[in-house]
Formats: structure tokens, C-alpha cells, sequence
């Protein structure tokens, strides 16, 4: 089931766009997004569970937008025949990318391993294609149109699922030597706690994520079972059916579990930030991803958690701390950025 | 008290040497280093309690390496009369140095707060004075002379009284948007955990330092006294005369307790060392620090550590982990480096 929305039409010689894909465990999202970060056209599509069905699914996405005109006979684009002047396809990806950003090393929600995506993507679509680590797509994007502009060394942190980080130092994205750089997720913050589908133990995102607020509930209510709550009734009736979102929800309705689950969450959240403040020493974090949409219910308990945290405070300056400014579609439109940089550059 | 050993002599042209410094709580060690980094002169004092003898003992090493021919009456250094052909001095700090690298902004062990340094020491001596972090001036001479040669992105880890950090990044030291970067000494890795002199509690260098050596062994005795060992007697007849060294001796010798404090030790360093790898992907970690002197003793076991936590292990490459190659003079050297640099800068 593709989807496909809106449209732009242009008469005579028509700007170079470029396609922004953000592969996520669950859907795959797809803009045709313009030389300003400007969302033209978007489609989505559910993500399949084979690589095979998946590559087939992101052909689809593009074909989609690029309008049927354009697909010829083979498969690739005819960037001249179709919807748009469609000059590359930037793809964002939860998982690690190598250095080169053509091959997906490691992506623990999708079906590949060491998959050459870039060069496959590319020879079926007959356009160039570039990778992109999605938490780096998103902070490109955010620097480029949102609340990372005008930062010198921003640390973005995407909370989501897990949490995924970005360093944007002076308008470069910082990968690392192998291409895994920054990723905080997995920093054991507490020995010995929650076990982690990676393998370990206590890692920050099991603590501070969408994913660790409905853990933190179950586990609240584990220690004090007596709280009747709206909240609490619901995970008495169906704990499966609980979600990070449904956790926010509620404590933006002013749920008592559901507002002391924020406040653990904020603690997290404080102690992350000073790990990132120390370590980085940025002058602007940005808070990304899913979770970010609820900033309100937490952000200021975070903050004041980690001032008191921050190594030497009161001796050093310390970052600004700001929220997302183009909220879920920082992935794709930081994707498409990408892919519209990879063609100036060649 | 101040020593002055060695010395060289020139005939004609003589080649301008540097002065590298390093302000210790309890020593300032000070070289005359050549353009190779190579140690052709030393000295060394006590530090003094006060802002103003701790400006007269740098000033009076500087003297002492200058020699007294060269000390005019208003104590600026003719540094074409004395010993060595003088074009400027470095200063290695144990505290946070602002990002210009002329103001002390904040030193636990030395009496400087928001001190101008360089500008009244280059007032006083008539000799270009720079700045920098102790760990930062370690890690330039490691890089340039030592162990982190060759390193793309390279994270130095000085384990000694505590835990200095320094990011080498393409050749560069990568100082953060306000001077702090990288602090890795106060990240809390234990929550609720040993309280620490910053003001927080499980800081990694109450866990992982010549100090935590201490605490460590004494944790050790008070869960399980009933062990008897040259140590434990030791810690039973004198307890506050128990020093790092001392617990790396023991360990080298073999004393069980000793080789349980240095299990520990390993284990936390581990921890830290994943976290290091984490969040900057570097491709080479160097350990260095008084600690790093005792090196055999843990730097397997933390390896083999670090491996089990290292996010994505299997999935990515792996940064080399090296132990230092200058020892305890690193950081002298690199001073003097930096302040050979300045010259060529400007």
C-alpha cells in the first residue's frame, strides 16, 4: 500500500529536487523535497521484513513520486520524463552505515547485514544514491532548517524507539573513524540494569526512550501495585497493548503513574545531557525524534537535573538545550539534503 | 626548592628551543624541549598554596632552565643571553582552560580562578606563554612523538588522581565550544554511587583512577575483612598512608587483595573505555597517566571488558587501545610543543 499525497507542477525548466527516504523499523517515509528543505510530495509505505521485498518497497516509494511517465521499461528514473527533475535519493537508516556511506553494516530493525545499499539502490533506479545514519540525517537537517542552525558544535539526541545521536561540529557531520560515531544509546548508565536487545545491560535507552517510559510503568507498578489510575487500569487490562505515546498521553491529561514515570523519565534524560555536555562540551543540543513531540511534560525537569549534574557548573558556560523544529520529517528532509550535496560535489 | 639537572651547550646559531610546564597539584615540572620533542633540560618545585608564589615558583623554574645570565632586572628573560635560545613557554593545567587558552578558569588543585595566566606570566617573563589542559598537552605530545602517532581520531584517557581526557581529531585537538571537551573524569557511571570532591556521586574516576585504587581496596576490606594479605595488614596498620602505587605494587607482587582491587579497576575501565568508543568511534585510544605505568597489570582484562561492551561488536571495527609511550612527561612535552606551535602561527 503505497500512498501518495499532493503534487507540484512546474512549467518550462524545472529545479533539480531531490528524494529523502527515512527507513524505519516500521514504515518507510518518502518526500520529494526542494532545494529550501521544502516537503513537495511525500508517500509511505509499511517496511517489509525480507531485503528483498524491502529494496522493492523503497523502487516503489520512488517510483510513486517520480510518477509512472518516468519509470522506464527497466526500472530506473527518467528524471526528465516524470513528475519531478529528480537529481538523487538520500536514504536515512537506523543502523550503522560504513564511513563511505554505501554500505548498511548493522541495522538492528531491518533486514540487512553488511548490504551494499547504496550501489543496489542506485543500479535499479538508474540515480545516484546516498546513506545516511538516520539520526545524522535528521541533525543535517535540523542545521540546515531548524533548531540546530546556527549552532558550532551541536549534539542532536533522536529519542525514539531507542535513542539516537548526531554530532554536527561547524556544519560537519562527526562519523567517526568507523562510521559509528556518536551512538549513545547503548553507554551503560546503570551496571547491571534493564537487559537490552543488544546484548547488555542498563544501557541509557533502556531508561529513556519511547519504549523504556512503558517499561518504567510496568515497573512502577510492579513496586507499588495499589495506584488507580486511568493509566494503571489500562496495563491491569492490556500491559501488551501499552505505548510509549499512550504514556505521554497520559501524562499530559495529569495521570499520577503516568507523571511520576515523566519524572524518572526526566532524570534519564538529565543524566544523558550532562554525559553529552561533558563529553562534547557543545555549545546547543537539540532533542529530536518521536519523544520529543511530548518536550514539554519533561524538558525543563531534564534540564534542571542535569545543571546539577554538569561537571564544574558555574566555572564553564553550558549548551542551550532546544527542541525539534521539524519534528518526524527531520529524517528524510536531512536525507534528501544529503543527496542534493552528494550532486554539488561531484 | 628548585632542581636543575642536565643541560646543552651551542656554539653559534643556536636552534630555539621551547619551555614546557607542567602544574601539578603537588610538583611543577618544567623542560627545555628541542624541536623533536626531545627533553634537553629540567627542573622542578614544589607547588605553592597561593596564586602569587605559585607565579613566582613557575617563573623561578623558568629562570633556573634560562639561567641567571639571562634574567634581566625586572626578571624578563634575554633569551638570546642565557642557556637556550628561549621562543616561548607552555603551560600543562590540570583544569579547565577557556577556548582562547589564556584564562584558568577552574582548577580543583591549583589556587587559580578565572586567572589570566598567560597574559601576567607573559607580562612577567617577556616570553609568549600558552596554555593548555593537562590531558590536551598530553595528547599532542603522544600524538606527535608517542603512542597516538598515526591516529585519525585518537581519545586519550589519563587515568592518575583522577581522569583527564583529550580528543586528537585528524591532528587537531578538539577543544568543545567552551574548553571543557572531552571531560570524561565526572560521567556518572554508577547512579547513587561513590560521592566525589565535584559534588556528585559514581563519578568514573572515583571507580577508575589511582584514588579509586584506594577506595577500592578499602570497600574491599570492609565487605570482606576476614582476608589477610600484605596489603590488607598494611591498610589495618596505617590506612590513610595507602596510595595507588602502593595497591599496583602489591598487585605485582602478587597480593591477592591487590589483584581483586585491580580486577575492579579493569572492569571500570572497560566500561569507560566502551563509552569512549561509543560516542566517538575513534580508531585508536591511548591510556596513559601515572596509572598507566601499571599497565600489564589491567590493560588485557579492561580490553577483554570493553569488547563484551562495545555496542555492535561483530558489527563494526574496533579502536586499537595503546598504552602511553612518553609516560608522566607527556604532558611537559606537549606544552612545550604547543607553545612551538604558537610561534610558527604567528
Amino acid at each position: 500500500m503505497v500512498m501518495h499525497s499532493g503534487g507540484l507542477e512546474y512549467d518550462g525548466a524545472r529545479p533539480t529536487v531531490t528524494i529523502g527516504i527515512d527507513v524505519g523499523g516500521t514504515n518507510i517515509r518518502a518526500a520529494v523535497v526542494d532545494g529550501e528543505g521544502v516537503i513537495v510530495d511525500a508517500a509511505s509505505a509499511p517496511t517489509p521484513r525480507s531485503a528483498e521485498s524491502l529494496a522493492a518497497a523503497i523502487v516503489g516509494v520512488v517510483h510513486e513520486l517520480a510518477g509512472p511517465e518516468s519509470v522506464r521499461e527497466d526500472g530506473t528514473v527518467d528524471s526528465l520524463a516524470g513528475n519531478y527533475s529528480i537529481g538523487a535519493v538520500g536514504l536515512a537508516v537506523a543502523g550503522f552505515v560504513n564511513r563511505e556511506r554505501t554500505i548498511v553494516r548493522y541495522a538492528p530493525h531491518l533486514p540487512w547485514l553488511d548490504a551494499p545499499v547504496a550501489r543496489d539502490l542506485s543500479a535499479v533506479l538508474g540515480l545516484p544514491v546516498v546513506l545516511e545514519h538516520d539520526a545524522n540525517a535528521a541533525a543535517v537537517a535540523e542545521y540546515r532548517y531548524g533548531a540546530a542552525a546556527g549552532g558550532r558544535n551541536v549534539v542532536v539526541i533522536a529519542l525514539g524507539t531507542g535513542i539516537g545521536g548526531a554530532f554536527v561540529q561547524e556544519g560537519n557531520l562527526y562519523r567517526g573513524s568507523f562510521g559509528v560515531a556518536p551512538e549513545l544509546g547503548h553507554i551503560q548508565v546503570v551496571p547491571e540494569g534493564r537487559s537490552c536487545a543488544c546484548g547488555k545491560r542498563g544501557c541509557w535507552e533502556r531508561y529513556c526512550s519511547g519504549t523504556a517510559l512503558v517499561d518504567t510503568a510496568i515497573e512502577h507498578l510492579a513496586k507499588s501495585p495499589r495506584q488507580f489510575t486511568t493509566l494503571s487500569r489500562e496495563v491491569a487490562t492490556d500491559p501488551a497493548g501499552l505505548t510509549g505515546r499512550r504514556v505521554a498521553g497520559a501524562a499530559q491529561a495529569g495521570d499520577a503513574l503516568a507523571l511520576a514515570v515523566m519524572a524518572d523519565f526526566s532524570q534519564w534524560l538529565g543524566v544523558g545531557i550532562s554525559l553529552v555536555a561533558d563529553v562534547f562540551d557543545p555549545d546547543l543540543i537539540v532533542i529530536s525524534g518521536g519523544v520529543a513531540q511530548s518536550a514539554p511534560l519533561f524538558l525543563d525537569a531534564a534540564r534542571e537535573h542535569y545543571q546539577r549534574l554538569a561537571t564544574g557548573a558555574g566555572y564553564r558556560s553550558m549548551p542551550r538545550i532546544r527542541s525539534t523544529q521539524l519534528g518526524e520529517s527531520a529524517g528524510l528532509i536531512g536525507a534528501a539534503e544529503l543527496a542534493r550535496i552528494s550532486l554539488s560535489s561531484t
